[in-house]
């Protein structure tokens, strides 16, 4: 677990939502909306009066937007007039459909601008290449410097800007949709990075997608545009809706990014989601099919295209698709994607792995965060260098002209028989003159996939899709070319002849491959999107069935493999048939030594149950004997309890009192006592700052770590949250440097009239005293509506459940009594007990390279901004921690 | 509330799954599984211990399968042997991926065959109205006779066979989907008579659909092969497997009916979920690939086709499908579709609810229930009549004829410039001599859109898909002619000229349309499955998400508008944008006045709350004071504890041991006493005999209402849990007569050594002192968590709750205190409040016509089913009810 700080630390994610969206709003969050929505609704009561003549035309507008109505001061006419526009517009911007209008058309123009930055870039790189063919060495320069520059910035930018935006996004954005909130992930600054930095990795021509950061970007884009629209009205600060826009926002991350609307919908519901809500798919299609529009409509403007088609149109025959006959290769292929996706996925985290075991390497790489990318992109370049290896691997087409040639529907395999068929354009590239096609074909495939698998683990934003897609799709056209040269003439026995297409075989391998990686079977729809012609669409479907079926059974996706390495809270699927499920009930997983404070315990109970505990929330019941459940209440409210109770206010209060009553008769003592308290204070002031100075020294890991969702680490105690032990006397001020912040340092100087004589020991028989006092839960948030299961629900259910409502655990009673606590690791030990198969299981991983880049000093920074959040976010009861750190993420 | 008799009778639904799927099976039914599990966790040990020796091999299958070890009993190797090789088998046969093949395979094989049918039948009407050439009224009667016949036959027989076969079944797999079950919905009977129904209807030529009624027919395919595959093992009894297992269906249906996968799964998700989860996505996915291969292949094997293409093959050219300066027609047929779908489902309830209305006819049509049938289809085949009004809207072309011809890439309107181009085969029926093809369509499109609305409203299994898919492609055929006769050379301004192919508009048209009338966007995908080709993708996209915006903001869905009418349970969706819900809160709908019962209540407060109450379950609570929730009971339980409390076989204990401390004394009074008792006991019994004659005879309505789920309808109390309240001294007697039946009776016989030998008042004593015994909840199965919300919950997440869980009401409480209950009627009401869009409200609609004809006499035999069932579900505390009930029903 040592070893283990230095990705946590840099993992960066805060599952402040720690039981569930659901559970979270009903307590805690709906408490302090009820306190807004009070407070407006009776300052809306003034302005309504001033509006009540114009109600006809008003009511609905009120309706929908009357926090709107309270910005404005309604004194007079003209102001209500103002007023009354204003809702109208705002009531107007703050639907829905204009919400995914904005962000279809910025989605799209996004998009078109990157790929019109890569297109640029990769010409670049070619006119570079082609302007030095005089001499050989100054072209493999050329040839390697360029994609090395551009990798090596694009990795260096995204360090310095956001580390977040490494990497696709996709496994991010799917923990965050099932609600747990990921510290700066959805940012300005991680936009910017985002976008930039994957610009210059796709300029750079190696093989890396689109897909999987555009998801992000979609996201991040839907979370700034509805912060910017925040600033109208109010709607656009519930959570739940938040929640809702983002999930349409992946759907046109994808949709935008293959022109692929209805692909891109199902995409993400399938990569995203484990239950979707069916009036997202409407919101996904609608800004999906915008963005896709406007995508496609910005390349009919630029004059790329003469009308609205296919991004990789497809020209194969509508009559004779394919032969009955066929089907079976159609089927290996299927099979045989779904083993290589599997491998895919497990090569890409032995890369990561092996790397990270490596302490010689990962140390040295570490020091030169830089030189990783570098290294990869140069051995990566040179093995494509045309004039070298790369001739024998169509190496001087990019990934877009070697998928349009691989989909072309001539048959190349005639030319090994007849030297009759014309290489057309791009297509020349695959044709060497000592070496057959299908030499090619397989080298191809053979290097692009270790060179896919190991390009994306390059900390730079990228994806996996389109590489993976590309070698799919030479797989598909190697057995089609087979084929067309075992079947000169087709197989159709009857008089028509109809030559085998091997295009067609090129898209249903796409397909195939693709969706092996991810376990989609949507990715069918892309290509159909994709390619314009839907006419294999059984081939192509049998195929992505079996290719999943395959690598279901092997592997996890690749973002789920993605999620284990980057330890991000997840919940396993349940496979297909494991009947067991059914069988396995919460009794046999749940823990039954619940940690539980009564209604009428005192603080010292509170305090052990501190000590002793690391849960995030604690359940409360109502007396020991009985065990009635009554609700929830987070660990940090009970520390601000505790805080409070001992905190130096109250014992200034109690010193005032006490004073008070002796003032008279020890007026000449006070004098050298006060000369202590004064010491007292300027100790305990140096001791506060040091504190916190030590928890933002990156050499101790503890205060470092993100916060985890509570249940996870039961051997691990979070130590801001921590009790020290030993020097029980000291308890009081020790819980004061740790848990209190500014509202209590002005305490400090507010108590300028009594002066803190009390000495150590009077502090402790102080502290104890008030450690017997009874617990008044009063001031206390407590979630009155836990989510509650019976011993006997099923595995099965539990996990829709969670899943459902996005629950971290769940308290399991017995007509009111509280025997047992259920949390995610219970579950996911349960299921991946029950699941296992061979070589899913992902050994605890040691410090993600990619991710341990992130902990460096210009984090710093961050980790400081994050420590003083997270001081405020417990030292304020009032407050509301989760929704604070909400806005921040989004 | 009087007239709602007939149709509530005839709807036969039992919401027995009263507070959804998870807190009914948290709590009632994972205890009877618990018993059960306990119970054959003793008997399996002892086969293990048989099976020992063989662990290796076995321990995999005695997972998965254990239930059927202990069918065989275990005594020696041979019978080792075969429980293993049975074992395997099962379990095989057990996993979900055969089930979906099986599945798959009868359903393709079933649409295949209907298909078959369908078309000889057109086939052999066509061959009819051809050979009867010479006589104009001959032909004119073969024409009308011929779907005369066949209408009334259909309508006869499903009437006979299984009313519940009527309509279009998406609207119940909705309902059922939604964990309400409906009763005989899933049998064997009504799987004969909906195919052999829809078969009969379909071959008629009238113009109704085939999609809805597959989805009902592969979710009863599913019911039964899940019937009968759980003879083999126990996994098929599991209710959330069954479940998925019909949400997979319905996409099996949808998928073989139009050899459509991907649509059908998409569609069938939009119409039958509010939420979806993605692993019933795959299953879906996997189970209608296979479906719509094998419903294809057949036709390849069949030689009706060369090899697997689309249904409906269109050939529009691939490298210019349409000019960007088309789009606005498109988007006009969008808008315009959207307007007539809403028309369409306006105008398809406003046909229902005339007929309604109509006391006289609706009476005359209630006695002759076969008249109405025949009565339109006389009139719509009048109608279409070729030589007649026919000519003018090519009406002997049959539905799918019709839509092959609409889809043609030739454009007709060149014909009326000049008399160039050639009408091909059935193309020559929109080609009339005097009048213009435009004049054809529109004649078309008007008399079709009141024929389609018209037609689905008969008594036979059909659905309104395919009709309205056919006027949608008539509709966009028209723009494209009139935007082909405005362009003759196309748009485009370049040197290429490419004309418009209004077989794209038809193609865009019929998405739009049938989009709008099932508020779905799937439609897009199913017709580019039908079609074969998806260059048109933005175009329809555009169209089909126009229509929705359009019809979903004026009317309800086609299926929405059918639950509503038939008053199935239903929670209406939020629509978009509406900012207010995320307003209101729980607390402004709930209910305040709980009706609870305490831990420590006696049987009277219990009498006097069922009594009062109408309510399904009842909270219970731990004290008045406290109102700490701790579960909720079911009705029937509690009536059940108070019906034992008062028994018989009680009284007779109590009449015993009064007897054995009188005896001595007594013993010359106790003739006398034993002739009055034993007169008792007759007339009790008569008592009971007849009080189940009375609710079996069909002029009492209140008995043979079905049950609506709890908290429907407030004002009217059930019949069967209504307690007696004049006769307060006969409560025991009334309560036996009304509750108890077999186990009571066994009772009556049992006690022979003992007499009955207590006055009817010295019973009212008796039983006056019974009531004021503490109830004893130990043998009552009380739900332990059902569903909280607090008090600040927004309407848009408890909707959600509602949604996600399948809930029929949640308790809402303040730390666990018991505030307020909230039932889907509350929520509906504050759902349709806010959302009142103009024309949507549907107001309680009178007796449903189409079921009416359910209520006759043929079904009389299962209303005392039904009663009996009851009956016995109310007196076996031992037992499940639900679980029964169930079991039933599919």
């Amino acid at each position: 677990m040592a070893g283990d700080g230095s990705d946590q630390r840099a993992l960066q994610y805060e599952q402040t939502l720690m039981y569930g969206r659901y559970t979270q709003e009903l307590g805690v969050y709906a408490k302090e909306e009820a306190a807004r929505l009070r407070e407006s609704g009776q300052r809306r009561s003034r302005t309504l009066d001033l509006l009540e003549y114009d109600k006809g035309r008003c009511a609905k507008c009120r309706r929908s937007g009357y926090p709107y109505v309270l910005e404005a001061p309604a004194q007079d006419f003209i102001s209500v007039c103002t007023v009354r526009c204003q809702k109208f517009l705002i009531s107007r911007v703050g639907e829905d459909w204009i919400f995914l209008i904005l962000l279809g058309l910025v989605m799209a123009l996004v998009s078109w601008v990157v790929d019109f930055c890569i297109a640029i870039c990769l010409q670049a790189q070619k006119w570079m290449y082609g302007g030095l063919d005089s001499n050989l060495f100054l072209q493999y320069l050329a040839w390697v410097t360029y994609p090395v520059v551009l990798i090596t910035f694009s990795a260096g930018f995204t360090q310095i800007l956001a580390p977040q935006a490494v990497g696709s996004g996709i496994p991010e954005m799917k923990t965050i949709l099932r609600g747990v909130v990921l510290k700066e992930y959805l940012t300005f600054k991680t936009f910017v990075a985002k976008v930039i930095g994957l610009t210059c990795a796709l300029g750079s021509g190696m093989p890396l997608g689109k897909e999987g950061p555009f998801v992000h970007i979609a996201s991040l884009c839907a979370a700034l545009l509805s912060k910017f629209m925040s600033l109208f009205g109010g709607i656009y600060e519930n959570e739940s809706r938040n929640i809702e826009m983002l999930a349409a926002a992946c759907a046109v991350g994808v949709g935008c990014c293959f022109a692929a609307p209805i692909g891109g919908v199902l995409f993400s519901i399938e990569v995203t989601s484990t239950f979707f809500a069916v009036r997202n798919y409407w919101r996904g299609f609608f800004a999906a099919t915008f963005s896709a529009f406007i995508f496609r409509v910005l390349a009919v403007w630029n004059r790329d295209e003469e009308t609205i088609t296919a991004l990789f149109k497809t020209r194969f025959r509508l009559d004779f698709p394919f032969d009955l006959q066929e089907l079976p290769a159609f089927a290996v292929i299927g099979i045989a994607s779904g083993f290589g996706g599997a491998l895919f996925v497990y090569l890409n985290r032995l890369i990561v792995q092996f790397i990270r075991k490596q302490k010689t390497i990962n140390k040295f790489l570490m020091k030169k965060r830089l030189l990783y990318p570098a290294l990869v992109t140069l051995l990566i370049s040179t093995l494509t260098f045309p004039p070298g290896f790369g001739q024998f691997m169509a190496g001087k087409l990019t990934q877009g002209e070697s998928l349009v040639t691989l989909l072309d529907n001539r048959t190349w395999a005639k030319q090994g028989i007849a030297e009759e068929f014309d290489y057309i354009g791009n297509a020349q590239a695959w044709k060497h003159p000592q070496v057959n096609v299908f030499v090619t074909l397989v080298l191809f495939i053979v290097m692009k996939f270790w060179m896919s698998a190991l390009a994306t683990t390059i900390p730079v934003p990228c994806g996996a899709f389109m590489p993976v897609f590309v070698i799919g799709a030479a797989f598909g056209r190697l057995v089609g070319e087979c084929m067309a040269a075992w079947f000169p003439d087709g197989i159709h026995s009857d008089e028509s002849i109809y030559p085998i297409v091997p295009g067609g075989y090129a898209v249903v391998g796409a397909a195939a491959l693709s969706g092996a990686v991810t376990h989609t079977v949507s990715t069918a729809v892309i290509v159909f999107e994709l390619t314009g012609q839907i006419s294999h669409i059984l081939p192509v479907m049998i195929a992505v069935i079996l290719a999943n079926a395959v690598a279901q059974s092997l592997q996890p996706s690749l973002y789920d493999s993605i999620i284990r390495i980057k330890k991000l809270p997840y919940l396993p699927e349940l496979g297909w048939g494991h009947h067991e499920k059914y069988n396995i009930r919460v009794e046999d997983i749940m823990v039954r030594d619940v940690r539980y404070i009564t209604l009428n315990c005192c603080y010292r109970d509170l305090h052990s149950v501190l000590m002793l505990g690391h849960l995030k929330t604690l359940a409360l019941v109502e007396s020991a004997e009985s065990m009635i459940l009554l609700g929830s209440i987070e660990r940090a409210q009970l520390q601000s309890l505790l805080s409070q109770q001992l905190s130096r206010s109250r014992r200034m209060e109690y010193i005032r009192e006490r004073a008070a009553a002796e003032k008279k008769c020890l007026s000449d003592v006070s004098n050298s006592d006060s000369e202590d308290g004064r010491q007292r204070a300027s100790q305990e002031v140096r001791f506060q700052i040091s504190t916190e100075e030590s928890t933002v020294s990156p050499t101790r890991p503890a205060s470092q770590k993100p916060l985890k969702p509570a249940l996870k680490r039961p051997s691990v105690m979070e130590r801001p949250t921590k009790l020290p032990t030993s020097p029980q006397d000291h308890s009081g001020i020790a819980l004061k440097s740790l848990f209190c912040s500014s509202p209590d340092v002005e305490a400090l100087e507010d108590d300028g009239d009594v002066e803190d004589d009390m000495t150590l020991r009077e502090i402790a028989e102080w502290e104890e005293r008030q450690l017997d006092e009874q617990v008044d839960f009063n001031n206390c948030k407590i979630d009155p509506a836990p989510f509650q299961l019976v011993e006997r629900t099923s595995l099965h259910k539990t996990h829709t459940i969670f899943s459902l409502l996005g629950l971290d655990h769940a308290y399991v009673t017995s007509i009111g009594r509280l025997i047992g606590v259920v949390s995610l690791k219970e579950l996911r030990k349960a299921i991946e007990g029950s699941v296992t198969v061979k070589g899913v299981k992902v050994r605890p991983p040691l410090a993600s390279f990619r991710d341990s880049g992130t902990s460096s000093s210009e984090t710093e920074a961050t980790e400081l901004h994050k420590l003083w959040d997270r001081h405020r976010n417990v030292s304020l009861p009032g407050e509301q921690p989760t929704s604070e750190s909400d806005e921040k993420s989004q």
